[in-house]
């Protein structure tokens, strides 16, 4: 605290991200990385492009990012809105989009970004409960509102939603923006991008920091209608006018380009969940039912911090959320069949302890 | 305007950068890009991080980057703080430490941002005019406010102002952030950073765009006492935990560890500038007294907007402002001998007509 803080700021309630610590050998299931590299040809085409030309300001539009983006979508680059990161992205759609006389909605158990940035632009929320099996009812999602926030799957929990629910939710708030925030949906979910075209309240948001590997290079993008696109438009021109650097313009639009191995990489995800999921069950785990690249599991009898820091000894970091309801729970990321067979055979040492 | 925007998107006046257009053979002197190319070591290692590892999130607080930028200043790594270009800086400085119950103050004519994130951040500001030299009169902010910014060297007019009348207003507003925005200081100018071990108001900000060559990979960044820093990275904290990509944390800690490259850049400008100032005053321009990477001319007799044109259809890109009291002015960026020389065949041409 300082006489020098404008108000807000010991206010806040900062977001604490994942540790990134830098030892050789760990394995790091605690950040939902992807396991295997970018698109190799947007690896080159980041190599092509570092030169002197980095002396220029990028594009401030990202124009040929977002056509790259829209054409994948089959949308306009109009419906296209990219930022430094989905959490920049994220950011500027509270500012944006999500501040009302009514309040915001979103599961109160989530990802716990939702409150910070509601904080961080004074948006009055309402956490709505999910169930005793973590699921989302849209049904306690009728009542009045100024916006709606749902991440589909759901983080930490992994708990997909059907597509026809979303569609619900849309034609029964026709007042009221609803963000699907689809952080995670190429593991198994289903998007809700075919509805834009239907709905002007709808805003999708996607990051290239799982599915296509590029958590180092901080892109995401937001598609919805015009209108929308918009609004966030006009709050970057006045935050940022050059958010996204050359780099991650040229590796970004390579890397959505490149849907040969987007393709292989999250199918390869996907088995290895699969797999995993059987082992740790058969460990004495409760996995909830994931369409992510990460699982939520709880002991039958084992408390979740104990196993947390037993497994930070045998260097398999993963993360836990010491949050009312799932504090018990460990949140693991899918690693290469190897780094999964490290964690299945320290939790069985553990366990046998 | 649509019923879904938030109320403050209708109110902003959003930034309008120069334009960035992709034709080949332009002579680009409108966005004040540094005509050499980056530390060729700074190249070299973004090329060596280019691989897998971008599967994998940056360091969110960019400690190494950090650490560089402290050593280079003689400080620690806590009186410093990173960003997404000095614009991102900027933003999160307006909300963090700008907005009080008394109004922010800064110059009439300055950097165009300011008002847009006043707007943004709903900070009351007023405005204080330069003298008709278009210099800064330090009395006039004498006066209560609850904090004050200013670019030293000025932009658009590329004039400085000596430490002394800044350590005088840091002193005679004790209870007041002042911060000293250097975009252009190393052009020439005096910095401010000695004063920051003194002053715990003060608060520099500076970029890689400008002296490092560095406009493309957008990395600015904040030096200052820890509180200030603290507040900055709380507002951080609470908008994007990664605003640095691994690849601008990489290539902006091996730009700020090369002084000999920056110190033979900077150099060159410095003597391109003074040769294009005599070329131009024979030319029957006037021409504001610079220490930035550009210049304010303004011809005796042909109109700004004219002479923009003209330069236009001659392939040469300058900015003009088309505000009160400068609207006659061009802004033109020192770019190499070449340039400066298409500069004046161009323009001898257009007044010879």
């Amino acid at each position: 605290m300082s006489r020098y803080w404008s108000d807000i700021v010991s206010k806040l309630r900062p977001y604490i991200a994942g540790e990134q610590p830098r030892i050789p050998g760990l394995v790091k299931l605690n950040t939902n990385e992807n396991p295997y590299g970018p698109s190799p040809k947007a690896i080159e085409a980041i190599r092509q492009a570092t030169d002197d030309r980095l002396r220029l300001y990028p594009d401030p539009a990202a124009t040929e990012l977002r056509e790259a983006i829209a054409a994948r979508f089959g949308l306009t680059a109009e419906q296209v809105f990219v930022g430094n990161g989905s959490d920049e992205v994220l950011a500027h759609t509270f500012q944006a989009l999500l501040n009302h006389d009514l309040p915001l909605l979103y599961p109160d158990v989530t990802y716990s970004f939702y409150p910070t940035y509601s904080l961080l632009y004074g948006v009055e929320t309402i956490e709505i409960p999910l169930d005793d099996q973590f699921r989302m009812r849209l049904s306690d999602y009728d009542r009045p509102c100024g916006a709606i926030i749902i991440p589909n799957p759901n983080a930490p929990t992994g708990i997909g939603l059907p597509l026809a629910g979303i569609e619900a939710l849309l034609a029964a708030h026709p007042d009221a923006v609803v963000v699907i925030d689809e952080a995670y949906v190429d593991f198994g979910g289903e998007s809700a991008v075919p509805l834009i075209s239907r709905y002007p309240n709808l805003l999708v948001i996607q990051t290239l920091s799982k599915s296509r590997s590029f958590a180092g290079l901080r892109v995401g993008f937001a598609l919805g209608h015009r209108d929308l696109i918009e609004a966030l438009v006009r709050v970057k021109d006045s935050f940022n006018s050059y958010p996204l650097d050359r780099l991650a313009q040229v590796g970004a639009t390579a890397a959505i380009k490149d849907e040969a191995w987007f393709e292989t990489c999250r199918r390869k995800i996907i088995t290895s969940r699969e797999n995993l999921v059987r082992e740790l069950e058969a460990l004495d785990f409760e996995v909830l039912p994931s369409q992510a690249n990460f699982i939520f599991v709880r002991h039958a009898s084992r408390p979740g911090v104990a196993l947390q820091a037993a497994l930070r000894e045998r260097d398999v970091l993963i993360r836990r959320f010491a949050e009312p309801r799932i504090s018990e729970f460990l949140r693991i990321s899918i690693g290469t069949d190897a780094e999964c067979a490290r964690l299945v055979a320290a939790l069985k040492e553990i366990l046998a302890a």
